[in-house]
């Protein structure tokens, strides 16, 4: 990248510490002029601050952009993915991948508007996060410059980023001279933490790591009911109150949050090749994961959710390595979505101690049909008989093998 | 089948008033010799009942069969799933599937023992399970017949059944005369229960459906920490103390049991083609999966793990529909039995009020490398600089991409 | 289905002496009125002659239907499964397998049209095709009868089904009294032979199987090259000048005729489990499949590309199996029209003696850059040093196995 | 790597200018010891002017190690990759990608023989092949190091290279002096073709490029038969001749380059991102391929020949992009060799002007079963009205898929 200097920045500003060292480390570094973007993903922090800070470091107010962008989050990249029912590695619901994308996305039509030539962020080069960021960047400009100061810079301690911020009057709060004992990610989606006190997966993670959650058994005695009513595989409604996608969400982080759902200690294999611990809270995630399954159980045809299966660990691996913005992700997006047509009723869950369970699901959708199932006389709706075929023909290769076995054997 | 009457049939025998007028029903509508096969699988019932009524039905004590086989459920059936963390459609382990080959196994090794030509099962024409034991026979002898006299007999009501057992002389329970509010299998992996009150699937399950594991409520008000140790892939040792596949499985169900953990309430797509609704309790089993994928997140390598990860749902709809002695699932399991070669090491959960967590794990087999993933200083390890090559070239088709779109938009 | 007898029939109706003797057997077998359905789908037969035995046969003429489906044939159901390059079991092109849906839709359209209760086809009880019609039926209409007097009536030798025909008035063409040496189905897309003489896959079939095809040792000494211009997936031109589907596909039998093109012997796994063999020719197919994957090669993201190459077998089965109208074959569907949204421009191919090989493509639309990988100076539009980051963060995974394995040998 | 120079390399040398010019650069360079290792992998060039070569270059004898690794490639590498099908992107038989794991396990044998610490290839910064050999080496020895000259010198021109060559007293070949009009790769399997002449995809192949099989022009006018016998899905015997498999190999290569058999014109998307043009001359694997394929169709089930198919693709993909020694590739193989078991029998071919076909296939191992599916009278071998019950088990969830549309309708 490097070769021509960039001329003008779009950086991914938090208003934090280290957003802010890169900020002027740009200014100085590169000579060059830097707008910052400074959105509002639900981590649950406050923005008036980044803008005064941004003036502080000397950026114009026209080059400050701060946005709410919680409900673009949750429509157009939370809710998708949930309609796959995506975890990676079996377990892990993919919070912060799921964000890296929608922030290169205004980075680059931020770049765009103000003509700048190159965007910035502040992930390290041992992550997943910098793929994420510049994957997607890549593929919405193929000409931008993507700036990673933790890969360019020498500031390689700590003892020397405060140095840097002090030269530079950085304010620095005084809870940031010391270091924190893990690092923090949050959005609307989750709060991830990892690092120092967390890098030995054989520990168990000290109480104060979790954030978002109470823990299980500081959670109500008594287990709580919820509905959440679907249309085409999207949440619209909690206890039958219509509501907005990040609006949603909110909510049931709060009912998860309350009681201590959705906590996940996991070693995970990043894209970059090495294996990480993270510890995950993912409230209202859990919930709403539990109640796209319980609301497909009855709505979804057996082959489409077999196929939806097949297809999810390649889905979400590519959301994970930061393939968002790629043909493969959008094909397979394509098939979840085709799939989701009828994906709509409302699911009972019941919370309890750290653990949402579908109790009950309806809907006008269902294909579950009591006339065939029932144990009692099914009026004709099945005829018994008609299994003896079905198994004879889906036999019938068997037995041509065994009786290939019997006749070698001789 | 039909054609030729069975001259000798093996019966999988329970014991219990539905398979007792099955005995009788073959001896009378094929006038043919029955020999009765029981097996413990961990249900918790009594063997010893199954012969004293064998014998009382005419059974000649020379053919009747009863076996403890949980030794060989776990060892070869049990564990080899577990390799895979199987679950169908997401949630099901697979609990009364993965019992049926065995069953058929034995059913059909004893007609060989014993000279029989056919073998029957109790299983009715609606279900799953007759194509498992149907299947698993016909790949094993595909010369042998199967009866399934469900399908065949015009004992359609509970009535007629009664009628046809006191004609019989077949003892009747007192508590078998009115209808079972629902229907249950078990066995050392899980019980299930379906039907009756349980068809809609809106409505919660009542208390009493779950029979083997106490209510999340009335689990203990403290976590109770448990230590798994795995050796390739499969549980050897509690808390350090080594044991048999079995006893493993047993003590986990023990465990899970007390703290309520392993309930499930699914609607699920059957092989026959309807949608069914069922409650199960996995106690042990939900405890081992947790714990190998705690184990495979330090010992196995993120290819294989996803490898594995992609292959899983075919590998479970294999064994859901039957097929566990068929070339397709065991090209799979040499798969996965191949991938488990270093899953070796302990795994540390805390079981509390439903759930079971990973919080540790450790193992001489571990891939995780402090030194690369640390925030620390990490001497070299790792240099960050590659990953600057690494996106560039995972990003160039996205940029080819990007261009072209750029290109045909002018 | 047998329960209540039909009242009125949709037959598929070819004309021939098969299809004659199932109109006259559903007549007097079930006393209902029959409506016929003869499709013209390229398989070379006139159809009027269908008609005239249609009446003759006591068919009211408003209950004739014949019908030119070539374009829709080809519209709708060969070139959306030409976009996914489908083939089932490695070779083929599944020219039977893709004309039987749109029978079963018209049928079901008709059946409505005319207030029939059921249709009926002249498949037997052996093969693929009665599924194909059946399920595709069924999809359309959960409550149609279907009718396969293959399954049900008692003609099982020919010397019964001439008898038949003779009591019952229907004229037997004179090359029919003798039984034919082999099967045959034809459609625009392709000509298959089984059975009889070609039982035997250690024998290679007699030259007087063929049909649809010169002899390659008989075809010109010449090669011929040719273009097929391709829109979003879809051939719409050869060597420049547009047509329609229907006619694109003749045209290409054409060209693949004259050169021996895509002559087939293949033993395949039948659905209904047993395996068999089948000639197949295929010659426009051939041509197109070839042509479409050069098109592909430039047009197409290589992620992209795997991900069809990955989902193609499952495609490809569900089609064959007779999963037209499922909602897995649509989600696959819309997967692969995604992907097919720059699948345009041009791909010149060499046709000689029994061979159609891509020789040149190129497109507006093309991914392929010169620039990039050139042996010459690329003027920095690739920057090799990029490589070794690549390599290195794709090997660390494997470093760390392999530092694992030695690490324990010690 | 770059850090610490290496001390002693062992360089994969050919003998030609490149690899002359290499080995001299890494003395001069690194002022190391160098070991070279020239293999005959089939690649019909003489080795022993290698080893006058090497010498003249001041190698000391005893670090020359010339090696014919024929029966080694072929038994270890191609015949395991052949029982899978494995194609690339649909039609590429990885020719080029199957030989590079095998140079790099000699190479970190080699060095670890003779006390290297390094591993040197003559593979471009742009291709594919630099991936392979390093991913494979750093597979097999974590701490080696791999030096890649042509991603770190500057003789980035053909002017530099002969100047740098004649300053070392390197031997240039007369017709080396001009540049070569496109770049060649071979060994037993394959000859590849690209660059220069070749980067204009749209341009058809000259003719002058195929070195490795005749024009199918000039081919014999008359088809020859061969027989192919394979146990386990290996190549054993041709027309009943046993043959060790690198003879077996060389043999069908004479077949196919007399008939013109295997050639390919391929655009394909290379792994660090960009796509390159290829033209690959593949006889005997050709012929080898669809023989295999023809004695799986009666060998193999359909559940195991569907399974290898779905999975193939992404066993082809890990090959080409150099992943041959990782735990998903041998997964992969465990499953796919699994499957060759009863993979034994004889298939006749035909070829013919650039084609190969199956015309016949035998074997003891055979799953065909004409009495299944014969047109003939099966002597109740299949019992046709199975066929009912299995379609309606099949249909069922399309049917109240319907049923559903259909109820939302009213």
């Amino acid at each position: 990248m490097p070769a021509h200097a960039p001329k003008k920045v779009v950086l991914a500003y938090s208003g934090g510490l280290d957003t802010s060292i890169i900020l002027k480390w740009l200014q100085t570094e590169y000579g060059c002029e830097v707008v910052t973007f400074t959105a509002d993903l639900g981590q649950g922090e406050e923005l008036e601050p980044a803008r005064q800070k941004a003036e502080l470091l000397g950026i114009k107010p026209e080059n400050i952009y701060i946005e709410d962008v919680r409900e673009e989050f949750v429509r157009d990249f939370v809710f998708p993915m949930f309609r796959a029912n995506a975890v990676y590695e079996g377990l892990y619901l993919l919070g912060t991948s799921i964000a890296r994308p929608l922030i290169s996305k205004r980075l680059v039509e931020i770049a765009h508007e103000t003509g700048a030539d190159a965007v910035a962020h502040g992930a390290t080069g041992k992550g997943n996060d910098q793929v994420r960021f510049e994957l997607a960047a890549y593929a919405l400009d193929p000409d931008i410059k993507v700036i990673a100061p933790w890969r360019e810079w020498d500031l390689t301690s700590r003892t020397k980023l405060l140095a840097f911020a002090e030269e530079n009057q950085i304010p620095i709060a005084k809870d940031k001279r010391g270091e924190a004992p893990f690092s923090v990610d949050a959005n609307l989606l989750h709060t991830s933490s990892e690092g120092k006190v967390l890098e030995d997966p054989a520990e168990e993670a000290p109480d104060y790591v979790f954030q978002r959650t109470v823990h299980p058994e500081d959670a109500p005695n008594e287990p709580e009911f919820l509905e959440v009513t679907f249309e085409q595989g999207d949440a619209v409604a909690i206890n039958g109150e219509a509501m907005s996608p990040a609006t949603i969400l909110t909510e049931l982080n709060e009912y998860g949050r309350r009681h201590g759902i959705g906590r996940l200690d996991l070693v995970e294999g990043r894209f970059v090749g090495m294996k990480s611990r993270g510890i995950y809270e993912t409230p209202g995630g859990t919930i709403l994961l539990e109640a796209h399954r319980g609301i497909e159980q009855i709505t979804l045809d057996r082959g489409a959710a077999h196929l939806k299966d097949e297809i999810m660990p390649k889905y979400a691996e590519l959301i994970y390595n930061g393939f968002w913005f790629s043909p493969e992700r959008e094909m397979l997006q394509a098939l979840i979505d085709r799939s989701q047509t009828h994906v709509t009723g409302t699911v009972r869950l019941k919370l309890y101690k750290g653990l949402a369970r579908t109790v009950g699901r309806w809907s006008e959708h269902s294909l579950y049909s009591e006339a065939h199932v029932t144990f009692e006389d099914d009026a004709g709706a099945y005829d018994q008989k008609d299994a003896a075929g079905f198994i004879q023909l889906n036999a019938l290769r068997l037995k041509l093998l065994a009786a290939r076995d019997r006749r070698l054997k001789r």
